[in-house]
C-alpha cells in the first residue's frame, strides 16, 4: 500500500500527481535538492512494480525489499543507496523485544520507504521532517538521516527498557527472592542477543556513511548528522555488550543459588530430625526389657529420663541455631 | 561420472559434441561469453583425467578436487578460479547436519562443477539457470553464482531448522520438563558448530568476490549478485553465532535444572521421613518400661497419644505444604 | 551556570567582560594562544544559548551537551574539538562507582567545560593550571590536556580502590568466612562494568590525539603530553580486564564454596544421625518381647549392652573424625 | 650428526665430496637451481659449527638451532631463511600428542635440515623429493615445501586421532556410563592446546610465503604449493578451535552428570529408608505400653497391622518407582 | 644511588669522572658508537635531578621513571628512547610472582638505566655485556637490547615455573587427592595474569623496535637481535594463554570434584543408616505388644530373627558394595 506520497521543494511539501511526470519534471527542474518521497508500507509484488517501473530500482534491491527479513545494511548501487534497518519495539507486558523492518531506496531526486509490521515509526518521522524545513532542504538524504536517526532513537529507548529488566533480575535474585525463574533471565539473554543481531552490523555502514573519504553523502553537514547517529549507536551497543555478560553471570549466580537454598532447606529437616533421634534413641534404650534395669523401678526415672530428653533436643536445638543451620 | 555437458552460447544451451574440438570452437568464436559447462558426479580419477586432458587445470586444483575433503575456499589460479564449497542437508529423524561438498573450475570458456555425495543440488541449479538466459549470457561466472546462490539459500533453510530445533530444546529446558536429556542439546551444539565450519570461512573469499578492486569478476552486474549471495551469508553466519551462546546457556540451566529436579525430590523424600521421626519418637517414649508412667494408666491415654500423633504430623504436613517443600 | 570565566594571555589570568568583545579582541590580538576559558556547571538551556549566540558551536554537540549522557568521545568540527568524557566518583561507604560527565569545545581562541553533577574536579584542574603559566601558554589544548590529565588520574585512584575491593573479596572468598555474599561479588563486577564503560572507549579517540599523522594538536610538546595520558588510561585499561576476568573466577568459587560448606555440614549432621541409629538399633533389639532371650536374665546383661553402645558409637565417632568427616 | 648430505642439479641427486668445494662449484656454475642439502639429526655444537663454517649462517637463527625448543617461524635473514616447524607424533596408548622440532636454513645453493628426536620424517621427504625430479628442479625452496608439506599433512592426520578421541570421550559421556574420567577429558584438552601451539603460529608465515606481494619465493608455481600447504593448516586449525570449545562442553556436561548420578543413588537410599521408616513407625505404636490398647487384645491384630505395614511399604514403593525415584 | 657509571669506548670500558664533561667529550669525540652508561638504583629525586641536569632528559619521561609503577613500554621522544619493563622474579616457596621495574633511556652518547627493587638483574647485565666489546661497539642500543634480553630470557624461566606449577596442581586435582584447596588454584590464576600483564604489552613496542620500517634502531644487526629477543618473548606469551585457559578448567573441574568426593561421603553414611534401619525394623515389630504374636513364644524365635536380621544387613551391604556405594 502506498500511504504517502510527496514532493519536498526548498524543504516545503508539494502534492504529487503522476510519478514518472513528477519524477521527469525533478530531474529537469532547476533545484537540485528537490526530491519526491513515496511512502508504502507492506507492498505487495504489484504495488511494488507500480512504483518500480518509473524508478528502475536495482533487481536485487527490489529482490530484498520484497521478501523482507534481511540483515540490517547499507548497499551502494549504481545511483541508489539501498539502507535495510531492524525497527525494534518493546512489549512491556511479556518483556519482549520484537523487530520489524524498515527499507529505504535513496536515489536520484526520489527516496522510497518501504516498512512491514506497525512497530515502524515512518510516519511520525515525516511528519517531524515537514516540520523542518531547513533539513529537508538537504534533499534525499534528509530522509536517511531523519529515518536512521529515529530507529536509533528508538533504540536508545529500548536499551533503557532492558537495563531496567536487568536491573530488576537482578534485585530479584541476589535479595534471595525465591520465586525468580530462570527462564525469566534465559528469555531476557535471547532478547538482548535479539537486539544485538538489529543493532551491531549497523555499526560499520554507518560508519561508512559519515566517513568523509568512503561516504556516498556530499554534503559535509549531513555526514555530521550521520556521525551523530552512529555515535548513539555505538552507546546502545556498548550498553548492550554489557547486559550480555552481565545475565551470564546473573544466570549462574541464580541457578546456584536455588542449588543452595534447596541444600540449606535439606539441612534444616535434617537437623529437626537429627534432634528427633536423640529422644527415640533414649526412650528405646529404657524400652528393653531386662529384667535388672534400676532406673525403670525409680518412682521419678520416668520423670527425669523425660527432661533428660527435652534438655537434649533443647541443647541441640540452640547448637544448630548457632551455627545457622536451623 | 560425467552427469551433464553443454555448451551455452548466448543464454541457449547447445548440445556439446568432442570436448576438445568444442572448446577450440568457443575460443576461436565470436561470442566471447559462451561457454562450455561439464558436470560431474563422484568422479574417479580416470574420469577427471579425462576432463583435465582438454582444460588443462592446475595440478594443485585437481589434487583437492579429487582427493575432496577440502576447506570452502575461493581461489585463483592463472586463469582459472577454483571454488570449494560445503553443502549441508538436514536430517529430520536425527536433527542432524550432513556436510556435502560441490567444487567448481571456472576458466576460459569452461565450467566444471564436481559434487560429491547426494546432498548436493547441482541438477536443479542447472535447471533453473537453463531458464534465465539472461543470466546465462553473462558467461562462465553465471554458474558459480548459480551455485553459489543455491547452497548459501540452501544454508538459509538449514538455519531456520537449528533455530527451530533450538527453539524446541528451549521451550523443554524451560517449562522444567523432565525428559530432556543433555545429549541432546550437546548434539545440537555440534552440529551449530558443523554448520558454523562450512559457512564461515566462506565470507571472506565471498567478499573478495564482490569487492570491485580485488575481484576476479570482471562484469559489475555479477559483482552485484556475489554481494547479495554475501549479504545472505553473513545473516546466516550472525545467526549461528547466537545460537551457539544460547546452547552454552541452555546446556548449563539443564544441567543444573537437573540438579535442581533431584534435590527438590530428596527435600521431599526427606520431608516426609521427618514427619514419619515424630509419632516414631513418641510412640518411643510410651514404649518405655518404667514403673512408675502415669500416662498409660490412664484409660483413654493410648487414644490421647495417637491423636498428638495425628496432630504433630499434620502440623508438621502443613509446614512443609507452606514452605513449597511438599 | 557560568561558575568561572577568565582570559589566559600569556599564561596569565586576567578578567573577562563581554563575551563578544573579548572574543574579538583575543581574534584581532597579536596573541596566538591567548583564549578564553568559560567554565559552566548544570547549565540550563537558556544560559547556553547565551554561550553559544558567541561562539557559535555546532548544534550537534551543542545538542549532546544539552542532553548529556553521552559516551566518551572525542569529534572534530570544522574548527572545534568537541570531547566527552566521563568523570568516576568512588563511594567507600558502598563502594559504588558512580559515572559523571565533563565535556569540553575547545575551539578558535576559546574553552568551554561544561559539568554535570558534583564528582567533577573542574574546579581544582583551574587552580592546578593557573599555578602552571608555561603550560597555558600553549593554548587552548592546554586546558584539554589539564582536565583529561585529571579525570583519567582519577581513574588511576578508583582503579586502586576498585583492586582493594577485589582483593578483599578475594580474601574473604578463600579464606572459606562464611559470610560473603555473592551480591557482593556481582556489584563488584557491575561498578567494574562500568568503570570499563568510562574508561575503554576513550582509547581510540586519545590515540588520535597523540598521534602526529592524524592529530588536530599540532604543538608537538602538547602531544607528548596527551601520549602520557594515553599510557596511564591503558594501564587502568589493562587492569580492569583483569579484574573482570578474576571476578568471575571469585564468583563461581564462592558459589561452588557455598555449596561445598553446605554439604560439610549435611555430612556433619547425618554422620551423627549414623551415630544415633547405632544405639537405637541395639535397644530396639532388646525390646522385643520374646519369651526367650537370655540376655534379658543376666543380672548385669543391660549394663554390657550400655557398655557395647558407648563403645560402638564412640568407634564411629572416631572414624568419622579421622575420615573428617565431623 | 650429518645423517645424508648430496647435491641435486637438474632434479637429479649427485654425491657431495668436501663441503666448500661443493658450494664454490655451485655458485659458479651455470644452473640457477642446483643445490647442496645437508641434512643434520640432533647435532652436537661441534658438528653445527663444521657446516657453519662453510654455510656462514646467521649466529641468531644458529642459535635458535642449537638450542632448539623455539616457537615455530619462517625468519628471513639477509640470504637465508630460517625456519622452525613443530613435528606432532601421536602415541595411540596413551592418546599423548609429542611435540619434536625441524628447523630449515634454506639459503644461497644449499638446504639445511635439522632434526630432532625420532618423531620428525625427514629421511622420507628426501627419498620421496628424489622421486619428483621436477619438483627439485626449483631449486632450494622445493625442499622448504616438500618438509613443509610432510608435516601439516602430519596434522592433518593427528587431527584425525585427536578427532577420534573426542569423539569416543562424547560418546562415553553421554551414554552416562559411569566409568569416564574427567581427568581424561582434561588430558585430551591439553593436547588439542598442545596440537593448537604447534600449528597456530604457522599460519601468518606461511600465509607470507605465498603472498606474491611479500614472499621471498620467487616462482611463482612454488607460492602456488605453499598455499596449499597453508590451506590445510588452515583447515586443521578451523577443527582444532572447534574440539577446545566442545571439550569445555563435556568436561562441564560430565561434571555435571556425576552429580546427577549421585544424586540419584542417593535418592534411591533415602527412598528405601523413608519405606522402611513406616512399618518402624508404626511398631512404635505398638509397642507402647499403654494399659488399655485394645488392637493388642485382637486375635489377629498382629496379623492385621503386619498386613497393614506390608500395604503401606509396596505402596510407597510403587509411588516411588512412578516417580522415577527407585 | 649511583650504582655504577662508566663510558664505553669501542666496546671497552673507561672510568668516568665529572659526567658533564664526559658527555661534552664523547659528543664532540670521534667515535659515533662510544657512550656512558650510567646505572641507578631506587634513586630519589634529588640524585635523578643530577643526572637529569646533565641530560636533559624529556620531564614525561622523567616523571614515569620517579613515580614508577608504569606500564611496559617503548615511547621515543625528539632524541631519546625511553623504556619501561617489567621485571619478575618467582618465589619459590609461596609459588608467587613478584613484579619489579626497569627503565632505561637511550640517548644521544648515553644511556640510563633505572631499576627499583633487588629482583632486577642489571648488575648482571652489565657484567655480561662488558666480556662481550664486539656487541658493545654497537653502542648504547647495545646496552637496550643486553637488558630487554635478560629480562625476556627472566620470563622464560618463570614461564618454566608456572608450568612446573601448573602440573602439580593438574595432577593433585586429577589424582583426586583431597587435600588441594582451591585458593592454590586461584592464586596460580593470579599470578598468570600478573605475568600476562607484563609480558603482553611489551609485544607491540618490541616488534617495533625490530620493524625496519618503523624502528629507532638503524644498525640491521641490532634490529636482529631485537627480533630474537621478540621471538622469546611470543613464546612465553603463547604459553601463558594456554595456562590461563587450562586453570579456568582446572578451577571449574577441582570444584565440581570437592562436590563429588562430599556426596560421596553423604551416600556412604546414607548407606549405612540405610543398613541399619532394618534391624530397627524387625526389632521394632517383635517389641510390639499384642498378645498373639506366635514367634514370640517360639523357643528359638529370637535366634531366628537375629539371624535374619544379620542376613538382611549382609545381603544390603554386598548390594551396596557391588554399586559401588560403599
Ligand atoms: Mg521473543
Ligand atoms: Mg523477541
Ligand atoms: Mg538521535
Ligand atoms: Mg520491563
Ligand atoms: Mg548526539
Ligand atoms: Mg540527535
Ligand atoms: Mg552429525
Ligand atoms: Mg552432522
Ligand atoms: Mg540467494
Ligand atoms: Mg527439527
Ligand atoms: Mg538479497
Ligand atoms: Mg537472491
Ligand atoms: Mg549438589
Ligand atoms: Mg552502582
Ligand atoms: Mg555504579
Ligand atoms: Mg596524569
Ligand atoms: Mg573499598
Ligand atoms: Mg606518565
Ligand atoms: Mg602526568
Ligand atoms: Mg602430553
Ligand atoms: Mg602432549
Ligand atoms: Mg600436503
Ligand atoms: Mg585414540
Ligand atoms: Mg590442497
Ligand atoms: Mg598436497
Ligand atoms: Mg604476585
Ligand atoms: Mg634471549
Ligand atoms: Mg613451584
Ligand atoms: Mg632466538
Ligand atoms: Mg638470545
Ligand atoms: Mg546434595
Amino acid at each position: 500500500m502506498i500511504v504517502d506520497q510527496a514532493i519536498y521543494r526548498d524543504g516545503i511539501r508539494e502534492p504529487c500527481g503522476d510519478l514518472s511526470d513528477a519524477l521527469e519534471a525533478l530531474r529537469t527542474g532547476q533545484d537540485p535538492h528537490a526530491f519526491l518521497w513515496i511512502g508504502l508500507k507492506d507492498p505487495t509484488d504489484a504495488e511494488f512494480d507500480l512504483v518500480n517501473d518509473e524508478l528502475k530500482l536495482h533487481p536485487l534491491a527490489v529482490e530484498d525489499a520484497v521478501k523482507g527479513n534481511q540483515r540490517p545494511k547499507v548497499e551502494l548501487y549504481d545511483n541508489t543507496i539501498f539502507v535495510v534497518l531492524k525497527t525494534l519495539r518493546y512489549v512491556e507486558a511479556t518483556s519482549d523485544v520484537e523487530t520489524g523492518e524498515v527499507m529505504l531506496f535513496v536515489g536520484d531526486r526520489f527516496v522510497v520507504t518501504v516498512r512491514y509490521g506497525d512497530a515502524s515509526p515512518l510516519a511520525t518521522v515525516r511528519q517531524r521532517l515537514e516540520g523542518m524545513p531547513q533539513q529537508l532542504r538537504h534533499g534525499e538524504v534528509s530522509v536517511l538521516h531523519a529515518v536512521m536517526d529515529a530507529i536509533v532513537d528508538n533504540y536508545v529507548a529500548i536499551d533503557a527498557e532492558l537495563q531496567n529488566d536487568l536491573e530488576e533480575i537482578e534485585a530479584a535474585v541476589f535479595s534471595g527472592a525465591r520465586d525468580t525463574d530462570s527462564g525469566q533471565i534465559y528469555r531476557l539473554k535471547r532478547e538482548v542477543l535479539e537486539f544485538r543481531r538489529a543493532a551491531n552490523p549497523l555499526a560499520a555502514p554507518l560508519s561508512m556513511l559519515h566517513d568523509g573519504s568512503r561516504s556516498p553523502v556530499s554534503v559535509k553537514e549531513m555526514r555530521l548528522l550521520f556521525r551523530d547517529v552512529a555515535d548513539h549507536l555505538l552507546r546502545v551497543i556498548d550498553h548492550v555488550e554489557s547486559y550480555d555478560r552481565l545475565l551470564t553471570d546473573v544466570l549462574n549466580a541464580h541457578l546456584a543459588q536455588i542449588s543452595v537454598q534447596q541444600n540449606s532447606d535439606m539441612r534444616k529437616i535434617s537437623a529437626w530430625v537429627a534432634i528427633a533421634a536423640v529422644p527415640t534413641m533414649i526412650a528405646g534404650i529404657y524400652g528393653m526389657n531386662f529384667d535388672n534395669m534400676p532406673e525403670l523401678r525409680w518412682s521419678y526415672g520416668y520423670h527425669v529420663v523425660l527432661g533428660v530428653m527435652a534438655v537434649a533436643c533443647l541443647g541441640l536445638y540452640r547448637a544448630f541455631r548457632r551455627s545457622d543451620w536451623l
